[in-house]
């Protein structure tokens, strides 16, 4: 362990994790220098090792997007009010939340335009322009903006008048593919999750209640924070032709009938920044998986003014790069106490100390943020077995993951069960008898629906709450 | 050259370069399926494959940005109108063209908000927020975002109500600092034309009319279009302490002093689009320079329903592919005739024509776009000497537009010799009284000021314009 005294004095201005989660959240948003506030409340300023993440996370998914034949477009931030309107289910479930421009510098504007809450509408309108035949399907569309939506209370990350996402829009001549498609989206997102930011989502159907305006189908991914609460983290729509009847998508199909076309769409936002944080953080400040960490590694020589020490450094710096790890070699003035605090804090996977003690037994020393651990590992070995370290930090961390949600996903067969489990955190398992059932347990417990898992064998016969014939298993759980 | 019928009749639908280069443009635009416009007048949609020309250049500036230590961030959409007015000669420049939210779906704001048309005003009051010791500099950070710019005439990618660009914002703790990263980002735009887009520039400072509403100096990369006009394509903004007083972004430097930093701001756009379109482009449609070009090459089979066609298809796609070229195979049931044109109007590099007769002799037939030749090749060869050809076509292409540059940059020595030659196309250099001069030629010719070359050396002693002593030596030219 290294606490020094200057480490303390960092550590100690974040709130302890279990005594304020909330108050944690927000300190370490902070600290690790991932955001700031701006001047126009309810958005925030993604800073550079806040956007990194998001970076990372836009590679991995371009990647997946582009393996399976997805196409980048962008589409206009702003949206005629009248356009807005043309589907009835999405604009009454947008409409509160809009930021309409009404006027510029010079003159007010004929038409109110809405700034994005999502894009449904534009590709869909866009579609109808460019399909006519089957020889035009699929498309398969992506967009990287960012979006508005009006949101009263505000977390970073979690919730905010302005984040980052991607929006997938697809169109396909059937039903089949279509529904495929939402589901192989889905997939790609639980990938993200346990390939690549060591989270191990839980995935389902959302229920009617909880289903995205003018979508037949939702889907999502939910990850468990350490606080036992879930979070929404991706969603895939299946809309049917819902959209392509308002908006006139049709094509001429192999046997030359004309017929509207089958729509999906699917997203992830900077949410997700929130799920790394609340997942694998802890007292010391972020702890980042390697897959997603902008350093994964970063050197701090110790007596750095010593020139053995800089060689050693800069050697190591050189060996790692080169074997195409992301490594900072923290050569700053500023002392090791007060580097091993600072990159504690950001969540740097390892620690390489150099210092002239170590090396004189041709040694250094590794400390691995997740665990907190030091150990000496010989110069010559270090470079060599550093992707296996990393690989071996990534996999105990998702497993610890997926223990936390093991040990904190339950099942109820009453009422009572199901409240006093909920009061431990986590999710609750129940066979309910539908929406009813669903509105009481929101009002009494606070808990909300999270998804229909695939599974849907029934718990019981009968819904512990309204004591009806139970037709549905939902796993519920209180949620960000 | 592959005029069959199928192909003319696809060629014809846009009109000649010569007989109208404005019509030409936007014709080409929509064919070549690079953009479409959208309900929203002046916002255009951005199609997979211009925006694929957009994620290219993406690329390489990303890659040269964090090689000079640049870091992406992304601050907000909407700016508080009361803070975008603390810097006066900057509203002054914009306040005609914001747009800005007044209301939501359910109460009007009490404050208007202002969509970005730049983002040198939050990035003054971040940095305010976050620098107070020389060691917090320089700050070199870097956004990638949309801009809302109210114009009134929109052209495709030209001039729109919405643009994608990048803005850099930085801060340095020294005037001679801030001065270096102003002309080296300016040097990163102009190895952008000539290295990736092949386009030559045209590189210099803007004068004091011309310059950025707030900046010190501007400096700008011009490209000259295919009709002899000019193109601005890039800036590079040279700041002073002007934001640093208004904002009060102050240091405590080494000396112990408080200090106001010193900040520059650069920027290209998708306009770069239209410059490539521009000056590459020719009546069978778009032409792309190589390192830029989505799908380098495509690969069209002839009689592809033949086994040993098909086979021999896939087999150069997959070499190619592995080889780490972009490839399109394109096997869909259209007519080869058809896939010509259409890849013609896309401007794809290099076309390999797979047929049976080739086959037979162990060949294939390889068409250069940029200079409509075809050529028999070995097909074992093909693979190999696939990136010199690549090469070569970068290069040759920017030969041409070099010497269409050095072929319209004339000098004058009087008014009417400069009128004369401007109206051939092209720049012209003449020495000048100032902003006096300057102010007459806009108004008499159209021509504006483009930049003050680094050189400036006085061509006449008097200004033709003005008769007053000749101050500076400007390059004119008619601009997009």
């Amino acid at each position: 362990m290294s606490n020094n005294k200057e480490n303390k004095k960092l550590v100690e201005s974040i709130t302890s994790r279990d005594v304020d989660f909330a108050q944690w959240y927000t300190d370490l948003c902070l600290k690790a220098e991932l955001m700031d506030y701006s001047d126009a409340k309810g958005f925030i300023i993604y800073r550079p090792y806040g956007y990194a993440l998001w970076e990372g996370i836009q590679d991995y998914l371009n990647k997946k997007f582009k393996e399976t034949q997805h196409q980048n477009v962008y589409l206009p931030l702003l949206i005629p009010e009248s356009l807005f309107q043309k589907e009835k289910d999405h604009i009454e479930g947008f409409a509160p939340e809009t930021a309409m421009v009404t006027t510029t510098g010079l003159e007010d504007l004929a038409e109110r335009l809405i700034i994005r809450p999502t894009s449904e509408i534009l590709f869909a309108q866009h579609y109808a322009k460019i399909i006519s035949s089957h020889r035009d399907l699929p498309k398969k569309y992506n967009q990287w903006c960012s979006v508005v939506r009006w949101e009263k209370t505000t977390r970073p990350f979690l919730r905010g008048k302005e984040f980052l996402w991607q929006e997938g829009h697809t169109v396909h001549s059937s039903e089949k593919e279509a529904r495929e498609e939402t589901l192989n989206m889905l997939e790609i997102y639980e990938k993200l999750g346990t390939d690549f930011l060591a989270i191990p989502f839980v995935t389902g159907r959302k229920t009617e209640k909880e289903k995205f305006a003018g979508a037949e189908e939702t889907y999502s991914v939910e990850a468990l924070m350490h606080d036992g609460k879930a979070l929404q983290s991706g969603t895939s729509h299946y809309f049917g032709n819902g959209f392509a009847e308002a908006f006139n998508i049709k094509f001429q199909d192999k046997d030359n009938q004309l017929k509207y076309a089958f729509q999906t769409s699917w997203g992830v936002s900077t949410r997700l920044i929130g799920a790394i944080i609340m997942v694998h953080g802890d007292d010391e400040g972020l702890v980042l998986p390697p897959r997603v960490a902008p350093n994964q590694v970063v050197i701090v020589p110790i007596q750095g003014q010593k020139v053995e020490v800089q060689e050693a450094s800069k050697k190591l710096y050189d060996e790692l790069t080169k074997n195409g790890i992301r490594v900072l070699l923290d050569d700053t003035d500023r002392t090791p106490g007060w580097k091993f605090s600072e990159h504690e804090m950001k969540g740097v996977p390892v620690r390489i100390e150099v210092g002239p003690r170590d090396l004189a037994n041709n040694e250094v020393t590794v400390f691995t943020r997740y665990n907190r651990e030091k150990k000496q590992m010989n110069l010559d070995l270090v470079n060599n077995s550093m992707k296996d370290l990393l690989d071996e930090i990534h996999n105990r961390m998702l497993e610890k993951a997926q223990d936390h949600l093991k040990n904190n996903r339950h099942i109820a067969k009453t009422y009572d069960e199901f409240k006093s489990l909920l009061d431990k955190g986590g999710y609750v398992l129940m066979s309910v008898a539908g929406e009813e059932a669903e509105i009481r347990i929101k009002e009494e417990t606070g808990a909300t629906a999270r998804v229909l898992p695939f599974d849907q064998t029934l718990i019981t016969e009968t819904c512990p709450v309204t004591n009806k014939k139970a037709t549905q298993t939902i796993l519920f759980a209180r949620a960000y």
